[in-house]
């Protein structure tokens, strides 16, 4: 009979959020308002490949969202927003910012009634989700919320976080995509894959976070020699087996013995 | 007439997710499945306040999910899902954990028909959302994604940012939501929002973040007597007003004097 362990289990800490990756490629999403707020959305959006709709009228956009709009990187409905547009598209979500406290509220509550996602700017009560400073790099993100305790401090620890990551921290994840992949071509067969599971387990186990963006293609190409007898090599020793290593080794020792005869 | 600057908007980075704090504090999320996945989703979703339903045999709970039932930190069901219980209450998203493709196909199917937002644990075409790996320091939430290239790659890295931090990054952010509030009580005409603000950004740019992190409830009541000249000390200053530093002076110039004295 399993005892109860609680000192194994989590601790519960309460007052936070719950972080998630929405996904919005190729959804459709409503902007109401086409200023700084709205244009900082937008930016979110298209970086999440959302399909955007913006509701404003012409003279209410900033250079930013006119920028976009004017890149067809959005759709622009040059008008006020009225509520028959909720019913439009199958929305993903709805994103309000508009100076109107009163109007925000009653999109809030057109939203709610029709089950609709929503936020709407600097009104914490009247969002399903709030957003947080977030470190784009490829294919990392990192996001970063201080639950409404100082978004200008979210976006310092952001930058904070930025400046400690290698550089080539995006680089480094879509170089273990590729490799999960190659991996897939080299040992394609379905009953292979706990191996195949099992082998990238280790490979993330041996080598440290560093190491890892530090592989090059070459290493890579090495480092797949090795999951036929299902070991993994030191990082060092996958380094030694570079081209240009190997090549290094040879000249050492062609150096050495022409030192040696001038010498004698 | 404004100009087109792109070079001045951020360029669009496609592929990400929209990472957004979902706010679930009070609302009702069902969890369908009690093993270890559901297990880790329990914990974030408690951690965000969020009222628990559990649906699966009890055979089938593991020991965690079995000790937050007995704890009642979650609402158990003892059978499988049956599809009126997404009927049952108005569920906030609904988490599916199970080992069966089939079921939780249709789980997902039936959700989308209810406009529920759903996550059908390892079908990234069956999910609203994805997790990530999230550090959490009081208020401080970092989730760290690699948008499905690596899941452990996503806990490295999250292991990675939570040594960098300072260890009282969360203290220093509760530090600075007090110290709002405090501003408040000392300044709390809402004509003064503006100089609140503008004080408080001001104060934001002065320290480092390893600065704000050393802040005491001292140094915030110290700091506090600067907004009325609408100033900011620098944090060194600030330092130098504590109780602690001023007795330490007081003793270095009596000191000086009773070892002139002597040595005269």
């Amino acid at each position: 009979m399993a005892e109860s362990r609680p000192e194994k289990y989590p601790a519960i800490q309460g007052g936070g959020s719950l972080m998630i990756a929405w996904q919005v490629k190729g959804k459709h999403v409503l902007v109401i308002g086409g200023g700084e707020v709205a244009a900082g959305r937008i930016v979110h959006l298209l970086n999440a490949d959302a399909v955007v709709t913006v509701i404003c009228p012409s003279s209410g956009l900033n250079p930013e969202v006119s920028y976009r709009v004017a890149q067809k990187q959005v759709t622009h409905v040059d008008r006020i927003f009225l509520p028959s547009d909720l019913d439009d598209k199958d929305w993903s979500m709805v994103l309000v910012a508009i100076d109107d406290p009163a109007a925000s509220t009653q999109i809030w509550k057109l939203c709610k009634q029709k089950r609709l996602v929503a936020n709407i700017a600097d009104v914490p009560p009247e969002c399903d989700f709030y957003f947080g400073s977030v470190h784009r790099d490829g294919p990392l993100q990192i996001m970063v919320s201080t639950n409404g305790k100082g978004p200008r401090l979210a976006s310092m620890i952001r930058r904070f976080i930025a400046k400690q990551l290698p550089s080539n921290a995006g680089r480094a994840i879509e170089a273990i995509g590729e490799l999960r992949a190659k991996l897939r071509q080299v040992a394609p067969r379905p009953e292979e894959g706990p191996k195949r599971m099992s082998w990238m387990k280790d490979v993330s186990d041996k080598y440290s976070w560093e190491e890892m963006c530090e592989m090059t293609d070459e290493d890579m190409t090495n480092l797949l020699t090795f999951y036929e007898p299902n070991k993994v090599p030191s990082f060092e020793d996958l380094r030694g087996m570079r081209a240009s290593a190997i090549e290094a080794a040879k000249a050492d020792v062609f150096d050495g013995s022409f030192g040696f005869s001038v010498g004698v």
